[in-house]
């Protein structure tokens, strides 16, 4: 049993409320084994000054105790963590526990239990902050690459700065052509797929930039207040939300905050005259280039957020196109966002931004792109969650890239390493411990994405990729399927990923990849525990992973194997009938389950 | 090994500037085993994004590799790890390393080698920030309790609050009269003692308050205006900073940022009128207090940073003592000071004071008081250490405490611990390495004060108050000492631990740890390794910790033992030559040194 038997995490079964007020006094639950029955406390720090209060015993299971205390969520951010001191916590690394022990001293922390006092880093967090939408926790979405997803067959003219390409034309992974490149797929092409979406069971579409640009991916904004004609512009862009509404779902958009195309009209103008008011909106230097651009990219200069001009601009470009039907954002280079030589604004940003969301919708999501670490950024009244890369990508390519498949990732100049189970479990704790359980639940579980190689590259092997699938609809987090994974569409790297999708070719599709995405998609939407519930790990080993997943008296067991392993054997007390994978489980006399040895695999099952 | 040979810390060694520019290009130099011959990469995050430098070799020695490499300080904190790709760094926890191995996967960081990803928090930093002052960094601590250090006899009329004591006469621990105990110790005692304090070796004074109040300890300041009269006031004070100068001494101050006490004439005008501008200075509540208050203590109205009328009163009180002749602040419960509920202005609070400690004295020191994590307050161009409580003083505590001694800490409902030397070693390797080096060296190194339990009392034992204070002198951090801890004072918590020194009872004093003191003082001061050098941990067992100090070719070997263990043999290929404790040590033919095996005991060498 991962950390002996004791247990919190921010789910509902262990906190009173999600979204509470400032001042609120939240319960909150932690479980320990029966053996231990003394000396558990709940520490808070309030106003920055450590304050204890002992937890009592609510109720008593065969198993375990649940405690109760009670927190006042005082501050913005309340960070909470529990002192274990009963005998039953051990005294010693090695320690079974158990009443004959001398006291222990153990925190209970959001990344495990540890022997030794740690910084407040990773203290569990309640969060005053507007809460993210209720819609966003239980949704699946799905990023659609507008030149590549669908073409409606209309026929335009190509502009200058493109190359244009037949849909079955391989794409250019690298080279000055891989801009320029122009497959037509549209907004009237996305409309008519809907039906692919729905069938899978994806409930919100997450659409990379609209926006005129020189360059088919259109990071590179040439304007912000309408959307590409070459994909159809305003009308078709109204056409497709109104249909993704009718058939329930949301429709997010791409907004680069960080920088515009070098001609937007705002950079223009600047560029031409010192003068002009637009001259505040980006950053001037004596350089080489004479602005700030990112990553020194010159078409893509640099926004000035202590522009009063540009923040406003911004935030209307956000408000509009919430009006005209979007339901959230997702930020691109969040991290950089604000973020230059001695100025950091990125906080500042992010608040302005939300608050720009809430005005118009406010059930709208605001999610922000990170490309390691957004910890730091989040529960901070901004970012309601991050693309996960960090926390969740990395580990499982890590975990389960095939063992002879060498790939980078988003500029580490190492291959992604081959880690064992402990480590890759390891690392999502030592990220998930840093943020709210909010934030972890509203960030992305991401397999792949327009900017990484595809996951059945990175596998090899499509029973891998179950298994990556796997975990990303059971994990606590919002999956993000990138358009085409689902039927094993492949690529090495961001720009070699963004293959067309085969839909004149069905013999190409990856029916078995296909079939447990859709399996996975409507078990997720269909178990609250898996929406919802805790986690709660159990196993890890090299080549396995066990969790539980708990709502409201349900349990899930969850095994995931990358390869054959030593029978996992767990004293859960229960029968375990399966949801996905093998055959149904029955315990032995002790109330010991033995899970299947076979790998890959990837199982989940309903416990009692 | 720790860490298997890989080593880099903020030293001087490490890093070609303690104190860079913003923008300047800092070399890093990071060391591994000679096998690891290739793959090490240092990353930076400029802006918020990822870069990555690969280094090269700058040297090469009998035992390692030195490599080099470039990072530009661009943001005001700037963080850097190192990624270990090499055939020599081992690929699976097991391993030791070798050319055969396959490619492996470790970053470095502050907290040490992991071999999976892990957050930002405890990457490398550079800070652009001002630098603490280089007087700090060698320096030793004395902190004085002025009504309990020393008597000059001269005779005052007893306030109404206090109970006139006799120097010999039992401190009352708890109780009401706890606080109106007035011993009669006063600065023209403290100066007439200056003689014990220079011949212990300590060149730093550090005094608890000196303001007016209505209490001994007088955190409850009725003025900020002058020294209390009742210790001679500021001719007193003046007196004894001039003469401590002319010993090369230091004289630091003690500021309640967060309150002041409620008969200080701004709150009597605040509480009197509520048109009165000192109004907007405190914290004025429908509550049953009416007022905001230290942890809803009636005699600490809390002050609101918010109130610019406050802050600048503030800063005229930190900038008239440094004028007067103070050589910097120690700012009391930091922690709190400009945090209450929804706002933290705690950042710009010491902002501002360092700001106006530099403005009267650019060599002036600021150190805050944080009881239990003040990593998230430093390196933000305000308080440049903390009295590190909770990353040395615990850790020690809990290594070192008799086995029968029970006590509490600090308000945590538990006694302190007792643990091996692993966990107290994670304990100062997780707080360390959430701060910068200078922050760390910066930091208070304590092994009591006027708010805890003595040394003696926690160890119960010279020979492990000899253990502690030889980790306080030796470990980065800058010592601490309360005064009458070198005489082996006893106390079982901060009120009773406020004793008279026994300056007429010498046949009291302990000398054994007196003799000590002044050696392990002494040591420090003439090894620059000890005041300015790396930190590199070479073994850690539930008894015995060993490590290196490190600085221009000079090593120095340290043991600490609090009880008999297996001999440590380390593989460090040279003599050592006694500094502190027993005899010289030759290695054997493979070059391995066989420590002694006894304890507790202390231990000091020269390498080579």
């Amino acid at each position: 049993m991962i950390d002996r038997g004791f247990h919190h995490d921010g789910s509902a079964d262990h906190v009173s409320t999600l979204a509470p007020e400032p001042g609120e006094t939240v319960t909150v639950f932690v479980r320990t084994p029966r053996e231990h029955r003394s000396g558990v406390y709940v520490r808070t720090t309030p106003d920055g000054e450590p304050h204890f209060t002992e937890a009592v015993v609510d109720r008593e299971t065969e198993h375990e105790l649940w405690w109760r205390a009670d927190v006042v969520a005082r501050n913005p951010v309340t960070r909470y963590r529990f002192l274990l001191t009963g005998s039953g916590s051990g005294s010693g690394s090695g320690s079974a526990g158990g009443a004959g022990n001398p006291p222990g001293y153990r925190w209970l922390t959001a990344s495990g239990l540890v022997a030794h006092d740690v910084p407040d880093a990773t203290d569990f967090r309640l969060v005053t902050h507007a809460a993210p939408p209720a819609w966003a926790a239980a949704s699946t979405v799905y990023q659609i690459f507008p030149d590549r997803f669908a073409s409606s067959g209309a026929r335009r003219e190509t502009p200058e700065w493109a190359i244009p390409c037949d849909w079955d034309d391989p794409v250019a992974g690298t080279g000055p052509s891989t801009p320029r490149q122009l497959f037509g797929g549209d907004l009237d092409g996305i409309r008519s797929r809907l039906g692919h979406v729905a069938g899978l069971g994806a409930d919100t579409l997450y659409l990379t930039p609209v926006f005129p640009a020189a360059s088919n991916h259109r990071y590179n904004a040439s304007s912000f207040a309408e959307a590409d004609p070459l994909l159809g512009g305003d009308a078709a862009y109204r056409a497709l939300i109104d249909d993704a509404h009718r058939r329930g779902m949301r429709v997010l958009g791409d907004l680069t905050t960080n920088h515009c195309g070098d001609i937007h009209p705002w950079f223009r103008a600047a560029l031409k005259d010192k003068d002009a008011p637009e001259r505040e909106m980006f950053f001037f230097t004596d350089g080489d280039l004479g602005y700030e651009a990112w990553m020194g990219v010159p078409s893509l200069p640099k926004l000035d957020w202590s522009s009063e001009r540009l923040a406003a601009a911004m935030e209307e470009v956000v408000r509009h196109w919430l009006r005209f039907g979007l339901d959230g954002w997702r930020i691109d280079v969040a991290n950089m966002t604000g973020r230059l030589r001695g100025s950091d604004l990125t906080r500042e940003v992010a608040r302005r931004i939300r608050r720009a969301v809430a005005a118009e919708r406010p059930d709208g999501l605001l999610v922000a792109e990170h490309a390691h670490d957004a910890t730091g950024d989040l529960d901070a009244d901004g970012w309601q969650g991050t693309m996960n890369y960090a926390g969740f990508t990395r580990p499982v390519w890590s975990w389960l890239r095939g063992p002879e498949v060498r790939l980078p990732f988003l500029g580490v100049p190492a291959e992604v390493p081959r880690i064992g189970g402990g480590d890759a479990v390891a690392t999502m704790r030592a990220f998930s411990g840093h943020m709210s359980w909010r934030a972890l639940t509203h960030s992305w579980s991401i397999l792949g994405s327009h900017d990484t190689a595809r996951i059945r590259t990175v596998c090899g092997d499509p029973a891998l990729v179950e298994v990556a699938a796997g975990l990303m609809f059971t994990l606590p987090g919002t999956p993000m399927v990138f358009a085409g994974d689902e039927l094993g569409l492949e690529g090495s790297w961001g720009e070699d990923a963004r293959r067309t999708m085969p839909w004149e070719h069905p013999q190409a599709w990856d029916t078995r990849t296909l079939g447990a995405y859709r399996d996975l998609i409507a078990l997720r939407r269909g178990e609250p525990a898996l929406t919802g519930g805790g986690l709660r790990w159990l196993h890890v080993s090299d080549d396995a992973v066990a969790y539980l997943r708990e709502r409201a008296g349900e349990r899930l067991l969850v095994l995931a194997a990358r390869a054959a392993h030593p029978p996992v054997r767990l004293p859960l007390g229960s029968a375990a009938t399966a949801l996905y994978g093998e055959a149904d489980l029955a315990p032995d006399a002790e109330g010991v389950l033995t899970l299947p040895a076979d790998g890959p695999a990837f199982h989940v099952w309903r416990l009692g």
